[in-house]
């Protein structure tokens, strides 16, 4: 009952035999027409998937099904890659009696490796036989690599009296990063919203979420964020501006960050979930420059661990971001919201206020630029031994 | 014998009590009156000494002496630390008979905490007692912080029969990146060169060395690379552009290549020397931001660590570097001169060659564009358990 789908989707996993035991291969389907928003890497080297969905997209027609196998990106495969991913949405398109491009398709694994695409192809007619109401938990390991847990989350509000869900499921650790990195996302809603408000959302709140959080600094090829919306809710079609879309928006917001949270404390390694935080920057491009050059820092990231409260760690990253205005006598860095630099120097708090700076799991670092009102916030974890 | 200084030049370090108990304060001393050239980092938070340092370069008064303290990098400590940092300058000063303008000041260490100005003001006069044509060796253990040996790089070349040295130190280990990040690097010479021509080749021969290294990302605020000449070899003044100043240019790059080096051999926690190449890119910056895209991933970096050769994670890299120009199709992979990566996939090379690929202390990556003719090379470190 806790990991429900939105009406009308379901969703099924199986083990088609290109992780060794696991389950390797997802299906989510929805029983009637979805509109469909999606974002993609960044990266210039983009797996074949993510070449194949793109231009799927494009043709504007309903999507009904995803189909995704972890275990092997089909990346740096060449046109082969293209020819199987090809191959994985035609065998989901005929065994589900649908057209070529209703049907999405998305890879996480190993890059470089040809996909055995024969063992997908095999695997298909069971996995659509598996389709459940209640596929979500097995779609959402099914889809895990090197992650620790699954990652679900689930939100319900209310519009016109009629109820409405939306349900996400996600798989991210290791290269995590800005611009979504090794990640994949798939959300599901029975809302009725037209393309450009889904679209519009699904933006607004990828920012808050997949876009600001950072593991390890790099960018992977496979990065995909897909919101399929079917509108067998029944609510009068939700438009851009509304307070409808605000609930929706709200709603799906809240999915993406708890979403985006779950993978940054399943980082590789991580024990502690680091919040930064940078108020009063000159421009919003600065405040982001800081907030990152801080979360990546592996300096920064160690002495976290280490719960060693080095805030010159932190000041070196500031002037290290590359922000165009910092003034280093104006700024303030607190840890855990103990003042430790103000005015050029630190602070000298008590020490036990200092004590208590980097225990907690939850780590809060900020830094008051006291320069202009633009605000940027990054989470990330902890550099720890087992992520090397 | 082996570590010798120019003519003319002197060195010594002591222990004044910054540090337990090893060296943490040194000085280098000319006999005559020396040109001095300057690289200083580009951290927006600047440590005091460079900010005093800086700001007696501006003077253009001969230089005769650098007095350095380890163990402390009087950063962020506000109007003291420039006063500090001032007192420093005056006590050398006041003990060699020279004036303020002739002395340069430089700390590393930890940052935020007052300077104990006075146990250096007490330190200096032994210190000075101390200085010997052999110090050489002191002044390059005294000036280590988390650093595990002592770098010294010494090049002897002849013009017009008069022989030339150039000697230099430095120190790095833990935060160094491109921008000569907590890093500390005198260069002494006693050839007789103009001063266009000395700060021509000082910036020339960084692009090359200090500048091309990344061990961890991180960029500090203490970084300052000096280099004086004090012209006692007698030979007429070197001119930029000449048959001399090349021979100059080629002594002083070998110094300072050697010395970057020896830094990134002595990253914390490295076991190999990693080579980054990236040819015929459309332009150098997209050459150079492909090399540091490469050279500072974490996942490329432990790959080498464990003789990995998951050159997937090279393409990722590559696509993930931010470089406006890239053609997945066309660009080739080379791990230890084996072609990984051509025409947009595998190569598929026997198991026997693979098997090579990074076991070697040194490790070379190469990505060949084809779209171009600017190249870009970075030296780096692999990240080993000891880092975190």
């Amino acid at each position: 009952m806790k990991y429900i789908l939105p009406k009308g989707f379901l969703a099924g996993a199986t083990h088609c035999g290109i992780k060794r035991f696991k389950k390797d291969l997802v299906l989510i389907y929805s029983k009637s027409d979805s509109r469909a928003a999606a974002l993609f890497t960044k990266n210039k080297v983009k797996a074949a998937p993510v070449l194949v969905s793109k231009g799927i997209l494009k043709k504007s027609e309903p999507i009904r099904a995803i189909v995704v196998n972890s275990g092997n990106a089909n990346c740096c495969t060449g046109w082969h890659g293209v020819r199987d991913a090809k191959k994985m949405v035609k065998a989901v398109a005929e065994n589900l009696n649908l057209k070529f491009n209703n049907v999405l398709v998305s890879s996480t694994g190993i890059i470089g490796k040809r996909l055995p695409v024969d063992l997908i192809e095999n695997a298909i007619p069971k996995l659509v036989k598996g389709l459940s109401v209640n596929g979500l938990k097995n779609a959402a390991m099914g889809i895990l690599t090197t992650d620790k847990m699954r990652k679900i989350c689930i939100e319900k509000f209310v519009i016109e009296k009629k109820d409405i869900t939306i349900s996400g499921i996600t798989k991210g650790a290791g290269m995590v990063h800005p611009n979504m990195a090794t990640m994949l996302c798939f959300i599901m809603t029975d809302a009725n919203i037209d393309k450009d408000a889904l679209k519009h959302a699904l933006r607004e709140a990828n920012e808050e979420s997949f876009n600001s959080i950072t593991v390890d600094g790099d960018m992977s090829t496979n990065d995909t964020v897909v919101l399929m919306a079917n509108g067998m809710a029944n609510n009068t079609t939700i438009k851009k501006g509304t307070k409808e879309y605000k609930l929706f928006l709200k709603a799906l917001k809240s999915v993406m960050w708890k979403l985006a949270k779950k993978i940054v404390e399943d980082g590789e390694g991580a024990t502690k979930f680091v919040t930064v935080t940078v108020k009063n920057a000159k421009n919003t491009v600065d405040a982001e420059k800081i907030a990152r050059s801080i979360a990546m820092s592996s300096l920064v990231k160690t002495s976290v661990h280490g719960e060693n409260p080095n805030w010159g760690r932190v000041a070196s990253s500031v002037g290290a971001s590359g922000a165009s205005l910092v003034k280093p006598n104006k700024f303030e860095i607190y840890l855990d919201k103990v003042c430790v630099f103000k005015e050029g120097h630190f602070t000298h708090p008590s020490k036990e206020r200092l004590h208590k700076v980097y225990k907690r799991k939850n780590v809060d670092i900020m830094v008051n630029l006291n320069i202009g009102k633009k605000h940027a916030k990054i989470w990330t974890c902890d550099l720890s031994k087992r992520y090397v």
